[in-house]
């Protein structure tokens, strides 16, 4: 499996507008093969800082995410919204346990 | 590396002590040996639901970690706060790409 786990910072004129396309962008991409899990939070620490944990199939399943054009645009329309850049972290996990 | 996410579903009038109580938790565990990363988020699609993201160097971190005396009673105070039951999940995971 692969996790992901990204963040973005928005300034408070557009904290809004990130989230709603993150919201959208979470939406859209349950619905993709091989995503296991999509969401997004808020950080306690940062009120202008939105956290993404996904978890995707496979390293294939996670480029297909990448190339679809919502996608796509979806890291465009971030770009002139963000106060700092994004982060973006992957992960080979395996899930050793649910308490 | 072991990952570990972790949600609380708070009610209305215990939402700002179960905050309150969790980032002290993050802020304590920052400290302990083999903690990697400690945060904790508040649910997009869900203002009532907190959501942490560890990372612990190994699993005898994490085992420390759970032998806390005041992570012990950090969960325990959680319990009548919370409006559902928390979730835990453990990974074993190993950081493929930074971007």
């Amino acid at each position: 499996m692969i996790v992901v786990t990204g963040s973005i910072t928005a300034r408070h004129d557009s904290f809004d507008e990130i989230r709603k396309l993150s919201l959208e962008h979470v939406h859209r991409s349950r619905k993709e093969p091989g995503c296991i899990f999509h969401a997004v939070q808020i950080d306690c620490e940062n009120p202008l800082r939105l956290v993404f944990i996904e978890q995707w199939a496979d390293r294939a399943a996670l480029q297909a995410h990448f190339a679809v054009p919502a996608s796509r645009e979806f890291v465009r329309a971030l770009q002139p919204l963000a106060a700092a850049a994004t982060t973006l972290e992957l992960y080979d996990a395996t899930r050793l346990e649910k308490l």
